[in-house]
Order: C-alpha cells, then structure tokens, then sequence
C-alpha cells in the first residue's frame, strides 16, 4: 500500500508512482543547502504550536531536542539521506521521526510545505545576501585602496576602443568601483525584501489554528510579517531580485575584466596578471592566458536569466567564487607605469586644443572643426599632432599663438579635469573619500 | 566637403558614409520623445557655462531663448526634421543655429553627446516613473476598493488548478494588490538611482572648463550627483533596473490575468468581462474573447530582456497602457456570486476534517493519512464526502463523533483562518488597512 | 615547482594558482559524462598519430591497450579521480600515463585540449540525438495510436480559453503529435552539423605533422570534415542549434500539458491522470495534483537561454525525462467520454448557422452578423441558441426555414471539416496515415 | 449601434470598447508590411471559393479586379488607412468593400483571421528569406575573393586575446566565411519549413466548404501543405526558427566585427575601416570610431530572445542592414601588411620548438614542458626566445642541436599546417573551393 511508503499525501494513492516521475520531481539534490535553516525554522514553528496549545510543554521540549539532533547530524556529516527522502523537508522530518516517534507528526499541524520551503528559502538568503555583502566591500575597499595608492599614474582613457582622453589609473579603478557600490547598495534592499516572515500561511487560506505569527517573527528574526497568505506562498519576487542583482554585478565584474584582458595583451601591456590566476596552455609552451578574467567574464551569462530555486544555489556560489577571485586579480595585478605613459599620444590632447581655441573666444563647434582640421593635416603629413608648426596651425586658424605649445602636456591635460567626478587629482581624491563614506554607511 | 553635411564630426573626414550605415546609426525615429528633456538638460548647461565665464549673460539670454523656441515648435507639432538629424540632440542643436545664429556653437562646449544623452535620459525615466506610480496607485486602490466591497463572497481557492480549500474573494484580489504593494516600492526606489546628475562628465575624463555641477543638480532638480565621470557617461544600470522592474510588474498582471482568463471561460464562469474589455472573432459569431486579459498576459514576454533605449520607450509606453487595462478590467468586471458558491465542494474541506481530529489530539501527520482514507472512501462509494456516514468515518477513526457535522459549513471554514494573513474577516480587513495604509506612505 | 603538479603547462609559472580559482576553472564535475567518448577519440587520434609516423605500431598498440583499460575502469566505476584532475581529458591521460608510462606523453602530440574537448562534445552529442529522437518517436507513436484508437469522441475546441467549434479528440492529440513531427525533423538536422569531424584542427593553425583527417573521420564515423581549424575548434554554433532543438520542443510538450492541466480541473473533467502520474498534498488530503504535467511545463523555462556545455548533459537529462514521461502520461490517461460530449453546447454551433445562409446566397460578412444577433437574442432570453423559434430567427433574416433544425447536430458540424487537416473523420484519418509516413521516413 | 462601427464581430457587442484597449490591440502600425501578401492570399482563397461554388466566376473577377486596385493604391503610396482599421487584413477588406460593395463580404467565407494572418506571415517571410540568403552569399563571396586575394599575408593568431600562432590573414577571414556558410544552410531549411500553406484550416476545425487546398497551394506556389488544422492556426515554430537564425548568424557577423574593433585600435592597428563605415566624436576631434563594427556587434542584442509577429519585421531590417553594412566593410578595409608582420614574435613559435624535440623523438608532454622552460628561460634573461644561443638550450635538453635554427621562420612555420582545414597555402586553397562550391550548390 502507498502509505508505507511514508509519502506526505499516503493515505488515498493506490497506483505505484512512475520512476522517472520521482527523480524529476525530486529536490533532495539540491535544497539540501537548506539543512540548517530549515531546522531553524522547525524549532520556531514547534514553540508557536506549544504557544497556540497545540503542543504541550513536553511534546514542544521532546521535538526541539530532536531537531537538534538532525542538525547535529548534518553538521558532523552523518546524516543518511533514504531514496524516499525527496526533499529537504521531507528528510528531516522522517528523521525526526526516527528520533523522537509518534510526536514527530504533530510539527506539521497548520503548516503546508510550501509555507516550509519559503521560510526556508528566506532564512538561506537572507544569510546569503550578508556574507555576499561582506565579499563585495572587501572588493570594494581593495580597490579603493589600490586607486589611493596609484593616484599618479596616467594611461589613455578609451572610448569605442580608441584612444580618447589621458586619464589617471585610479580614475579607471574608481569607475568600477563606484559601479559596485550601486550593487552593494541594491544588494540591501533586495535583503530588506527576503527578510520578511511567510510562515504561518498555510497552503493558501492562512493558519487556521491560532499560530502567534508575530512570535514566529520574533523567533527568526524577521523584519516584517507577508500581509497576504495566497501572495506568501506563492511569490518569488525575491528570488527575481535576487538574480538579477547577481546579474547586474556580474555585469560590472565582467565589464571590468573585458578592460583588464585587453589590457594584458601584448598589444596593449598596461598590466601583468599573477601566476595564481592566469593558466597556461596544453599545446602552446609560451601561452600565459588571463583565465581568472575570463571566467569572471564568462560567468555573467551563468547568471542571467535564471528563475528557479536551484539558480538562487548556484549563482550564490559562483558569486560569493567571483568576489574573491577578482579581489585576488586586483591585490595582485602589477602594472606597467611605463608603457602606460608611452601609450599616451598628442592626438589625444585634440580635445584640448579645441579648447585652446574656445578660450580664445570660438564658438565650441567651430574649434571643434579647427581641431580637427589639425588632426588631419598631422596625419598626412605623417607627423604628430604636437609636432605641426606655428604657421602651419595658423592656416587652420589665427587664433593659434606661442602658448599653444602649452597644450602638449598630459599631467597639465588631466588636472583640468576638476569638476566633480573627473579625473583631476583633487576629483579623484574626491571620489576616494566618497566611496570610503558609502561603505562605511552600508556596513552601518 | 565632409563638413558641410553638418556632421558633429566634420573637420576630418574625406570619404562619404554609406547611405545603409547612417540609417542604422540613427535613432531619431525613437529618441524624439526626449525633445523636452533635451531642451530643458540645455538651457540648465547654459547657465553653467555662463557662471563658469564661457558665455556672456547675453549669449546665454539668446541661447535660452532659442531654445524656448525650439521647445514651442515641438510643443505645436511644427518642428521640421531635416533628413541630416540622426538623434534629437542633433536636430535641436542644427535648429538653435538656424534661429540664433553661431552663438549656438558655443553651447556644447565642453559637453559630450553622452553627457547629454545620458542627462536626456534620465530626465525623462524620472518622469515616467512618476506617471507610472501614479497609474499603480490607481491600480491597486481600484482593487483594495472592491476587495473591501465583496468580502462577503466565498470561492474557491486552488493550488496546481485543483480546488484546494474555501477563501473569500476579498482573498484573492488582495493577494494580488499585495504583489503590486511590492512593484510601487522597488519604482520608489529606482526613480532614486535614476535621480542623479550626469551633466559635467564630458567625454570620459570629466569637465575641464570649471562648470559648477552642483548648479547643474540644483537647476534640473536632481538628487544627487555622479561621482565618477567615466562610470557616468557608460553605465546604465537604471535603464536594467527600470526594465526588471516592468518584468517583475508585468508577471504580477500577468498571473492575474491568466487567473482572471479562467474564471471568464464557460467551465468556470465565476466572472464576466465588460465588453469594453472584450473582442469577437472574425469567424464565430458566438465568440466573446477576454483580450484584454489576453493583451496583459502576452505584452509580459514584451518586456522581459530588452536592455536597449529604445526598449525604454517602449516599455513605458507599454506599461502605461497595461496598467490602465488593468484598472478599467477590475473596475468593470461582473462577478457570478452563485457559480462562485456553487464551484465550493465538500472534498474542499478533507483539511478541517483533519484539523478535526488534530483538535481531538491525533498527530497531523496521521490525522492527514486519516482524512485521506474519508476522501477515498467517498470516491470510492460515488459520494460527496460530507455524505460519509457516522459509522462509516468510524470505521477509519474512533475519534469522530456527531460534532463531526459542524466541519461542513464553508463560512465557519473561511472564519477559522484568522492568523495575520488569513482569509478570515478581520484578516482580509487587516490587509484592506495596511496596503491603504502603504499607498499612502508611498504617496508622501 | 609548478611542473611537479602534472598541470599540462607545468614548464614556465612560477606561482602556486589561487586555490578558489582552480575551483573556478574546473568542469570535471559535469564533464565525466564524457569518459567514453573521451577514449574514442584518443583511440582513433593515435591511429592518427601512427600512421604520421609520430607513434611505432608498438606505441600505438601500448596506448590503445591502455586506453581500454581507462575505459574498463569507467564502466567498472573503479576509476579514481585524483584532486589535480580539473576536467576529464587531463584525468583519463595522466592515469593512461599510471598504466603504461612515459608513452602517454606521446598522445597528445599535434593535438590541442580544444580540439579534443569539442571532438568528445560532437561524439557525445552524436548519440544523444539518435536516443532523443528515439524517445520522441515512441511519444509520437503513442500519440498516433491513441488518436486512431478514440476517433469518435467529440469535444469543445477551445480558442482564447472560450468554447469555439466541436472537434474530435483525435483532432486535438493531432495537433499535438503534428507539432512534434517537426522537431524530429529537426533534430536530424542538427544531428547533421554535430556529425562533423573537427579533430585535427590544433590550436587554432591546424595540424603540422602530417595527421590524416580522413582516417581520422573513418576511424570515428563522422559525415564530414570541418573545413577551417581556427572555426573548428572555437564554433559552438552545433550546442545553440540542440539547446534551441530542446526549447522548441519543450514549448510543444509545454502546451500539451498546459491543456491536459486545464482538462484536468474539477471544473473541465474531461481526462483523469494515472496515479502514476499524480502526487498529493501534504496538508490538504483530498488533493491530487497534476504534479507530472506541471514538471513538463515547468522545465521548459529551464531549458531556454542556456548556453554552455553544462547545459548540453541537464537539456539532455531534462529532454530524456520529459518525453518519458510525456509519453506514460499520454498512454495513461483516462477520458471522460460523457464530460466531453455535455460540455458541447449550441452556441458552438453559431458558425454553422452563419454557413447556413451562407448557402442560401447571404454573403458571409453578413451572415457572420446575423448569427451574432442570433446569438444575443437567445441570451437576452435566457435560452440555448437551438431553442429560438423559427419565427424568431426569421425576424432576423428572411432566409430561415424549416431546414434549419439540422444545424444542431455535433456530428454533422464536425463532419462538414473534410478539407485536408480538418477534423471530419477522413480528414483524421489522413492525418493519421500523414504522421505515420512521416515517422516511417524519419526512421529510414 | 456596435455593428455600423465595422468591426469583424459586429453582431452582437452592446458596451463600447475603451479606446486605450483598442490602440493595444491594434497591429496596424507593423503588419502594414504585410499589404502585397495579405492581397496575394485573398487573391488565391478568392479562386478558391469560386472552385467550390461559393462565389460565381463574375463575383471572383469582381473581387480581384478590386484586390489589384487595393495593391495598387498601396504601391501608389496612396490607400488611405482609417481609424478603425486595426490590422492590415481589415484595412484590405474594408478598403475592397468601399470599391466593388456587398461582393467584399463573399471573400472570408470559410477563413478566419489566423488562417489569414498565418498565411500572410508564411508568404512575407519566404521571400523576405530568399532576400537575405542573397545579402548573405554576396558577403559570403566579398570574403572569399579577399581571402584568395590576400592569402600571402601572415599575422598572429590569437587564443584569449594573447598571441598564440602565426596564421594566414586569409585564414581568419576564412574561420569567419565558414561559420556563414552554415547561416546560409540554416536558412535554406527554415525557408523550408516556412514554405507550407496554412490557409483552408478555419479558427480550429478546418475548413467546412469544400475549398481545395491544393489549388490554393499551387496558386501561391507553396512546397507542402499543413497537416492539422488547430496546429497551423497556432503554431509560429517557423517565427521563433527565423528568429533563431538571425541570432546565430548575428553571433556570427558580431565575433568579426568584435575581431576587427581591436584589430583597429592602435595598439594593434592591423587594419584601417573606410571613413563610410567610421564615424567620429561630438567632442574629442581625433577620433574615428569603428561605429559601423560596434552597431553589427550590438544588434545582436536586439535580436536574441524576440518572440512575436513584430520582431520578424525588425529583424529582418536589421539582418538585411548589418549584412550590407558588413560587406560594405570588408570589402574597403585596409590591412596593414607591416604592422600584421611586426607582431609575428619568436615566442609564438614555442610550439614549433616543442615539434622540433618531438621529431627528434622526445613524447610531446616532455617536449612541451622543455619548450616552456626555454620561454622562461628567454623571459627570465629578458632575450626573444630566438636568440637563447645553442648552449643554453641544451641545458634544457641534449637533443637540441644546430638545426633549432630552421625553427625561426614564421613562413615555413605556417606552411607545416597541411592538414585539411590549417593555415598552409594548400590548405587555404582547400577552402577557399570548399567555401565557393557550397555557395554554388545552395544557389542552386
């Protein structure tokens, strides 16, 4: 009869469940992350029991004491899972069973399993999200520290891969910085929204035997009640945001390591990755490949588009993996001051003689074609932008004097740069102290 | 030459674009809803420029006046489009020459394309999410309304399309005006991001000129201001988080909808849709489609994963209309109280009745196995299950009696359900208070 | 030093590698899958290598042999995996090296990890097809069978969820099965591409020592040679045509069940799983949920938007299980003749009232509109649409008469649809005989 | 009254529609595309009825002399739409009405509008699919050519972004003109599956009137017939195919667009985009930014994961763009042949070095680790890894001897790579006819 067969819902199948019916139905592989917090849960659930009178003192002391006992198990390892164990859930109250008898049966009055899975699922992320958090800063501060300490160096600024503007390094660093602590900041919210108190929903209707739902928040710790048992039970938008802040910050870690595996290249060698985290190749001797790079970079699209509990699993280690891992890459990468200087060029300073020229009173748009003009006379003459004559400048315009020799200068160049949030050095000290307030307010 | 075609980039080209190549490049198609807003980020950079000594009061008089022109001519629908106009940036600023002369050539000065498409943006999301909460809030009062209204009503409730146990009415809509409490929070919250200054960033490597960026804040009314140049004219994380928002709003009206398209077909008929609401088909005359529901369910799969401007366009305008749908759907919709009555059975209440023996002190877990058997054996004998006799519920358990009776009332059912959440009256009543109560905090 | 450790590119780090990176970069986990491909490929490679010259007949005999012997200790499950093994190429050639020495080394000569990872992929896959269109074809049989076995049983086609027109219950397995002869086409087709031998293109340059790619083809039975190494070894387009395969064909098997799960609610009664097919609830004890078929939905969402070759062995797995499933579900499943002959009503009829003047000369758009007013008078009377009286009707139109009392017949509706892919009998049947060719043809 | 608004359903709705739900139902504004199909179909399934006796010969020759008429005035630039046309079929059919009357009505007799709309979507898509293979192989052929023509230039292959072998330039243009060689198969087999007539299959019965569908496949020249009338109604397989093979090919044109952006920086500065194909900066004057390359690669984005009716119109403008504009590119490029040659380095031999030992008899894992010591051997001195003399390569190994000298010559390194599918002349050639004998045979 189906019933020996301790399924939940024994007591009306007659026919035998088709095998590869029960494997995909099956969750044991996976949620058995849940462990810990789902005897946390139990333990809670059991004293709101006692308190509604639906347990006594003793039964309540005896199933505590059981649980203990199954998270004992778990933690040292000896917990045997049985083949009929499909879930989480499923397994530690068989044990409990086991342990404790007859009076294992009374822990699920008033509760379904969905109510169970969901407080569950919470409690898991909610732990999650704060240990993420702790890497992210960690992250964070490194590189912060790391813009600090570099302030002086200059390298080109590029857009759409072309040389654009001199920049300070930090300024590079700080870029990515700075778009880490909007996750750092999401990443809170999306906590403040798991960390809210499902239990005691029922499987739609609500709990129907005078469970105290602000003791069970009480108990676990929640910072809010769910205000509807059928939305309770059934939502994930926590799950969503979950994922997609991952998504998000996969896609600043990976924009970051786009930079950084060009800048490896031997075309461009601003940088030089550690050994521990480049691999090498298996036919070609000479091969130093940036793997930890790419694999950051790869990782992104293991992140995006995923919606199912399994996901919250995976995505929390590859995330909690890629945090360190590209903090590791930043404390070690060493940088090549000199070729960073020497890939500056005069064409980059292009912007600036514009500017010259709007100084000296020219609409923007007008020294904008000026320069231009210059960029192009350089070219097919085949010499730099700073190496045109007085008077071959002077043939673009008049308002091109002595003092133009002034503009061939990249730390000149840079330190123009001092509104707010550009790359002057005061702006980036600016930006420094900003970040560092943020995380300090964040961890608050 | 090259740079009489108007190009942004004159001085240096000598070969012609490729007629396919500009097409593509252009967005004017789409970008012209940001008309205000440019004009607007505009006239807010000329006043920097004239504190930073870049214009004369004069120029900027004439700068700002030009730019009201503009602004009247898309208002009155007279704005010409010249076939040279790739994004709407470019067809203001060529409009600004051509109606104040040269001096307009001075307005970019020191701005970059991104800087101001990025300022243009931000504008304008921030005013959508302001029109879109404002069309939630409607939403969700709409529903709270009639919740209130119809708390009396008991239908019911189901879990995998089975009928799983009584709740009022009330029940569910709240379950779903809870879920868009939810969606009206996280806008709140991405209108905040999506709230900060770009403007002053230039290109990449910040504004070299001296303008004042908190002038810029404070002109344009902006919360905060970016603190990194380069992370603000690249990252558009708001654009992704306005997105998922969307996508997370729109799967809430969508299950609400594919809720709603079942209770309208003939097999369910718990509600009718106004015809407002409704469609016919071209082939059977008897036909009355709910496709309106069927529009909301479907404009879902339109807004997840778009990760473009032009999907931000789309999106709002998408939004605006389902949520408008929406409100108009549940406002005019007709309920069948009777069907709804009718559609209650008694296997609906196999719970209670082992919440029925739970309260004469049967573990849950037995008492579950126990009301399994009843709801067998009345199947088996072709009966509804509260026409199990005495003696009969007896044969499975000792512990029922005549009091057993009282478990086949769906009202006392419903009552019993009191815990916060529940379905009971004065539970219902609480969630009626706290989501009034939260539109409210949300509204300040 | 590094080399100690066996990695493949022992010679020239330096550095130990950041423990969490290694974790990272390791794909052994998923990749075992792979074992016995793995040795075919290396079998047939030193083939390869021997008759280049690059291996003695000796050598080439050594390797063979302990390879089998790799191969034996798989299928034995008696291979040990040591911590240094980070995907299964490295494993199953350093324990070829345990067995039989220093000859292993020769293995890999001219070859590159690539070209061997994406040569095992293509073998693997290679037979994962054949046993998916295997499982397809006895779903699609099944279905076939079935459609020809309840041939006479009408029921309510549905359009937007409303009643439309009679069909026959074949019709709509059909329509099911019909679906599904298209992704067995299409799963040969992306068979074809996978069936192509990359093995012999290096790195990226190619093979420099004389390798026969044509033995090599013969030798692993592929269909043809990859014509560019560089494109070889990097091309995945083969993964995204088989995840793509499986997601077309998930959405198939995701709107059969999708319906069986709506003909399954108290509300249609119109099948009736198998128990094998059913689970409960672990509070409510009446319940039993379609739990198979809403797997079968569910895990289309699992299958779309992967992109790695860890998808490629859970889409396999997810594919294999579904379709078994898919098909005990189909063989199972019980109908409910007489639900589905009550649940045909008159107003399903009204497009053959419009025919009905369309045949007496009324031109249809006028028809349709004259059996719409029909329609709404007999639900402005509250009767069934078969119940007006002729005069009724002719107030409506003149072309009325006494003929018209044969419209309402089910059987003659359904009858009328003999045009090919109808739902009249002999439109069934060739649908029948349609599907079977097909089958016949796929199998060839 | 409902009925005198025009609208297909007129009969028997008595409530307005709200106009917001209106404008979101309305496809007007896409499927305008569809006018020239939509007149060919009424066209064929006015012959159709005429064959079946539902329209006289003079009632079929009254309705397509006045369906030339609509298409006439489509291709005249003058049909006027109205307000209420909501789709492109309504407009035809109310604009046929308006020019020959009461006969218009005749035309939908036995069709439904998803016969219609199916069957309009098949018929655009098939040509729209000849029109891209035709863009397709013309890029396809501009790469060939070049690669025949510039196959004596040498430049460094890459693996991860890092130098890995000296290979041909005409052999990466060639990895790229492969990958498209399977677009274009691809695309034949989805034009396959969408050449299939859906029209004769009704809403969901069939078609009940005796129309042949075999005359209305001969009349459009269709290759098969649909086999279930429900499925060809509903099923878009052939949308969600299309879909997926402008996915893939976009991959494809965006991996070589991603190859060319940073073979055009300066850093490699291996080729130089036209000036028609660069665009430059509304700033920084210098720039010429490789937009053409950057709209290829980020309309790949636009593509993925589109699922509707609207998305085919968009994606096949952007296909038919980006293939234009990509073989616009390539065929003005300019290469850079000394640059290409200067980043040939001695390191990228390593594996040469590593075939050096290996011919001498060394096992392959051995030589590649004794070639990785000499490169780190060369780094630690800071010397090319040609220029370790003899003795110091045979501290590494003894069989080292004066011949390693051959190795250094990036001609004969590449012409070692004969195999099938490698970088050698021979080999290249190999491809090249490979290539252009599968253009012949698809064009055929």
């Amino acid at each position: 009869m189906a019933s020996e067969s301790g399924k939940l819902w024994g007591g009306r199948f007659v026919g035998a469940v088709d095998p590869i019916m029960e494997k995909f139905n099956a969750s044991i592989a996976y949620d058995r992350h849940l462990w810990e917090v789902d005897v946390q849960g139990s333990k809670a659930y059991s004293r709101g029991l006692e308190k509604a009178g639906l347990l006594t003192k003793a039964e309540m002391d005896q199933i505590l004491h059981g649980l203990d006992k199954v998270a004992e198990e778990w933690a040292q390892g000896t917990f045997k899972l049985s083949p009929n164990d499909e879930d989480i859930h499923t397994a530690n109250e068989r044990r409990l069973k086991e342990l404790i008898g007859e009076t294992a049966g009374k822990l699920h009055t008033g509760r379904s399993r969905n109510d169970q899975v969901v407080t569950d699922l919470r409690l898991w992320m909610r732990q999650t999200c704060s240990t993420l958090s702790g890497l992210l800063w960690e992250l964070i501060r490194t590189m912060v520290d790391r813009a600090e300490a570099e302030r002086d160096v200059l390298f080109p600024g590029y857009t759409h891969l072309q040389r654009a503007q001199p920049i300070r390094w930090s300024h590079w660093i700080l870029s990515h910085a700075v778009a880490l602590t909007r996750d750092s900041e999401r990443l809170l919210e999306v906590r403040k929204r798991i960390n809210v108190l499902p239990l005691g929903s029922g499987a739609i209707a609500g709990n129907p035997l005078g469970v105290d739902r602000e003791l069970l928040q009480a108990e676990l710790n929640f910072g809010a009640i769910t205000l509807n048992s059928m939305d309770a039970t059934s939502e994930r938008d926590f799950v969503a945001e979950f994922l997609f802040w991952a998504s998000l910050c996969m896609t600043h870690l990976s924009r970051m390591a786009e930079d950084l595996i060009l800048y490896c290249t031997k075309e461009f060698s601003f940088v030089q990755l550690s050994d521990a985290y480049s691999t090498g190749s298996s036919l070609m001797p000479q091969k130093k490949n940036p793997d930890s790079l790419e694999l950051i970079r790869s990782k992104a699209g293991r992140v995006f588009g995923r919606e199912d509990k399994e996901a919250v699993f995976e995505v929390s280690d590859t995330m909690s993996a890629v945090l360190q891992v590209a903090t590791g890459v930043i404390s070690t990468l060493q940088i090549h001051r000199e070729n960073m200087g020497q890939a500056l060029s005069p064409d980059m300073l292009a912007t600036d003689l514009a500017y010259y020229l709007v100084r000296k009173g020219m609409p923007f748009r007008q020294a904008h074609e000026a320069s231009g003009k210059a960029v192009f006379m350089a070219e097919t003459k085949g010499v730099a932008l700073n190496q045109l004559s007085l008077q071959e400048l002077q043939t673009i315009s008049p308002l091109f004097s002595g003092d133009v020799s002034c503009v061939w200068d990249y730390g000149h160049s840079v330190e123009q740069y001092g509104a707010l949030g550009g790359t002057a050095c005061s702006s980036v000290d600016w930006q420094i102290r900003q970040v560092r307030a943020l995380l300090q307010a964040q961890q608050a």
